[in-house]
């Protein structure tokens, strides 16, 4: 696919009566087309998008056509943090009815593989994720899903909220591989939006201590807004603060018993390793650097384990439950809306882009 | 302490009737002399030693005073692979008799601190054990030493069985925390005495499938010998063999879902982070690098953990039961042997220093 | 339906070319007839069957048109115990081709439900499993499975071996649910099929010792041909015998550490809670009682856990690999022999209730 | 010992200068006199006692001279839920200073078995624990004990909750062999004072719903004030309210995760296993009944396991960081005080024994 200028072909071509979607069609260039919709089948469900969020994945698909080692190579709707309002139940769905509000889990798998059988079905090889290529994305009017992967909102949780399920799924799997609980003393480096969704996600798993670092004021101070019990500010030039976090904990009579780093970097990393008492454990999260230079020997000869993440499985209820509970408050993370125009899915991407104040940039459809 | 030419004080220049051990007295300077025992506690035991092992830390101690962080800095009586007869038991002792065959455990941990209370005894920073300085280690005639933690030999394990427990503890405790049964395929980087007391040890959990990389063909086929389904030699220079390792568990029908670094360097932590299949472990059990650069961000995606290993807890009785039931046969690491004399002692160390043919070295005292 | 003369229905009636199948019709009532396939989907396959046990279940439902709490209403194919050949795959399948070797598991789970999600598919109450009403079974010369649950034989493993990897999945099971390692010392109360198959898995599992419970000499005679390391034989009054096995235990320099109970009356569960060690664990298999009058306060007050098992789930793969590897020989399980003719499939049958020297009865398609 | 009538021999009737202990000499016979205490040892600490509460165990002691095995042969001093300041350290006491307000945890294992070395201290057979016999307890105004067993308070923690970080441990310890997190719906029979310190750790623990059941319309509104959130009266002539608790959790949109047995009666017990949903838990918390009739198998066969729990381990830490964070609020429990004078042990005891309005009956000493 050449790079802005692929043409648009397929499925997506056709004349689909109304039905809209953000496609990326080259580098920087999102077009507002038809979407035609696949058949219901008599498992799935048509919902009308209501509230759709930017990832940063997005934004790395539309700069560059690809992320990680998933790349664009034809045209393809983009978005995946969604939710929306069913209007359609194919003919074996029992457990919702048209007008339901849903949350949306974004990626079907196999259910065939060993991965899926053993209850890993994240980790599934032939998972179909929404907006990873070639899979088309949900930044559209309607879209057609499995009903078990459509989860119904509670009467107090918005539409909005429902979107943030997404990335607050990530923090919950990191909270969960780590083990995190009451007894969890909490480290994060980074607090950019993944930062931020898994101190929330370890708050409302019970950590005891969080101290959070970063490199930028504001999103530290946001930080500091939504629970964390200390912050840290580091340099661009990061050095190494480790000690300093250790002596933080300390001050609070705890010790790190889990670092996560949202940030992936050598030196993110190699704080974590170094802060993370005897025993504890590291959970990767960021995925900045590929290759790492990092203390991983002296680290494993204190039996601290790294865990890494890969998105996230069976999140959305106890996602739902804390918006429900309002143990986990996502409202303050989104800080910019925009409608479903041309003109504003551009803008809404530049916002995205751009970083600065825009945590969680949100479309409402 | 000036390198090969300390002096010997304290505790060890007395004039104590007859027990003798060998002294780290400098770089390369290791002399037999009198060792005044500590009296004997009421939970104690006086052992009179029949079988020291060479462990590679020894080596460390004698050829540089240093083994990681830990410096010798007085003089040291050596050795903590090791097993004997008790001679003598302290008024609480019911457990053992004189006359018992022992295999020794060689750590004493606090039991006050959080880690021992949480069953993680091995991580006690307050642990005192054999020939770790400060602390004197077990080549003497005889050591006091906590009765729980001598074990007794059933008939038919031999005192060099007993003290080949200690290696061998090494390699159960990094398959339990891999956690290998019979459902584990697995991969080993590195021949020497780890890899191969790692190796008899996950055959022992029931491991399916063991593959083992080298640089060495003796060492190699003594890995074959031993067990291992599929050997592979690789250059001094080693290339990435993930690929090959993965296509030759293929050929087997399995994945690789463990590998143990038993060398610790970038090229085998490197191999064993992209040969693991997803979802699997890497056990870090070597310690040749210290920082490490290595892929493991496309590891952590693939939620490949990488858990540490230290020393071992709790692993004797299972050492002893392996032994007995013939699950695991040791003798063949049993590679050299040396009496207690100050000529021998010198020979056995060189011998173990130069490698090559020597796996393990063994003292009969 | 009447007992013993219901009318045969639906597509069971059709008249489907040649394929014929057992028909459990009523009370006693066993008919060959033709069996109409459903049509293969893209992820099917079809098998022909070479191989099918008797379960003691499949006993239960010719006497009483039930078992547990599932009850046959409408005429039901019989038999769940199977291995055969492909004969043809949809046009999805990749992993199978026509005349390839397979083993199937019987049941089908949604995929939909929270179990099936979290791993614990055994448990979805949506399956659709062989012969447990209204889904139809496999003793017939043909069926349709789903590919991912035909799992290919390796050539030193016989069909007959291959359609025991069902009853050996239950003890695998079990042993998955009791963690039994090298470090478990074990008791199993009854030596029926169940209890010889979970010793097995046990053995295989790599378990250290292992003492075995019944009331009949030859089962008991048996299970000591397949490996106990002791025999104990009561009287069908049975006493508790607790502390004679502990003894027994104790003698080995053991402690029971798991106990499996595959009888399930109140004797053999009174016996286990109170055999198995302080923190161990009881894993409750077979259902002789419903409600129970046993000592379990005294058990939990010294942290000994019941698990439950209910079939199984992922054991296929490691079923085939014991088999392949020789650590588990099924062979002398296999006791009879029958052909696939009304006549030889009603005394087939019989010789499985009657049980006596009958362990597993097999038919050969 | 002749109930009501035994002598006071021993170390007790020493004529230590001015240390009173509250010495249980014979059934209802329970008098304050001299208590020598044994010497400091260097890792032991002298704590002047300040409060200290009156256990169901004590009452049990009181009136019968036994409570489950142990029997009261010998004077003994009661009482083991406790708090006070430290006095005098030993020599080797580097954690503690005088003057410290600590909460004491009342036993002291071996840590030379081998399940204090798998980190289950509390199942040590060699434990010796407050005011079980024939060890003396801790309601005195001196106590001796090892320093690694006292726990610092932080200055928003008074004593009284200090004590009260004991029941408070057997809640902890049930949530944490029961594994409760934001994930489990949680279903509790009975509202003494056990059920109220597990429901409360379970909250904090995170546990989504909580639904309570008891006899009692007082302990109910207890439980309904500390945060149930629903709660079910039975009559004396418990009725199985399996069916009805089930519903309340359906309404709120869960299913019973976890059951916490805490009266352990035939019918609660019964409850717990038939309202825990399929793959759930039911930990059996209280000792009503030794001998059970329950439906296990049906409930083995939905894999609903059954935990036992003894006393606790490394409760003590995340108890005092409940207390401090002020995610529990012991307060609410202690329903009435009494000083220590002969009369107002008397009194207090009786006042427990009563039950009724007295949850927790307090000494201020």
């Amino acid at each position: 696919m050449g790079k802005g200028g692929m043409s648009q072909g397929g499925e997506g071509s056709g004349e689909g009566e109304e039905n809209m979607a953000a496609w990326l069609l080259g580098v920087n260039n999102l077009k507002i087309q038809p979407f035609i919709l696949p058949p219901l089948g008599p498992h799935d469900v048509r919902v009308r998008m209501k509230a759709v969020g930017i990832c940063g994945s997005d934004v790395h698909y539309l700069k560059k056509l690809r992320c990680a080692d998933f790349i664009v190579k034809e045209p393809m709707v983009i978005g995946h943090e969604c939710a929306g309002i069913i209007d359609e139940v194919g003919t074996q769905v029992k457990s919702l009815v048209p007008g339901d509000r849903v949350a949306l889990e974004p990626g079907i798998s196999c259910w065939r593989c060993q991965l899926c059988k053993e209850g890993r079905y994240n980790l599934c090889p032939e998972m179909k994720f929404f907006a990873t290529p070639p899979v088309h994305g949900s930044l559209a009017n309607q879209v057609v899903h499995p009903a078990d992967l459509c989860f119904k909102l509670p009467d107090n949780v918005s539409l909005e909220e429902g979107a943030m399920c997404e990335p607050l799924s990530v923090g919950v799997h990191a909270c969960r591989r780590a083990d995190i609980g009451p007894e969890s003393n909490v480290l994060v480096m980074g607090a950019g939006p993944i930062g931020l969704v898994t101190m929330l996600a370890a708050r409302a798993f019970g950590a005891a201590r969080i101290v959070i670092v970063d490199v930028d004021d504001y999103r530290l101070s946001v930080a500091k807004d939504l629970g964390a019990d200390e912050i840290v500010k580091v340099s661009t030039n990061i050095q190494d603060v480790a000690e300093e976090v250790v002596q933080i904990h300390k001050a609070m009579g705890a010790r790190v018993d889990v670092s996560f780093d949202c940030a992936g970097f050598d030196k993110t990393m190699s704080t974590a390793l170094s802060a993370t008492s005897t025993g504890g454990k590291v959970c990767l999260v960021g995925m900045g650097h590929n290759e790492m230079t990092v203390p991983l020997t002296p680290a494993a000869a204190r039996e601290v384990d790294v865990v890494g993440v890969f998105r996230y499985k069976n999140t959305w209820p106890i996602c739902i439950e804390f918006l429900r509970s309002g143990k986990i408050d996502v409202k303050p993370l989104i800080t910019h809306r925009f409608g479903f125009s041309q003109k504003e899915v551009e803008e809404a991407f530049e916002t995205s882009a751009r970083g600065g104040t825009a945590i969680k940039v949100m479309f409402n459809l």
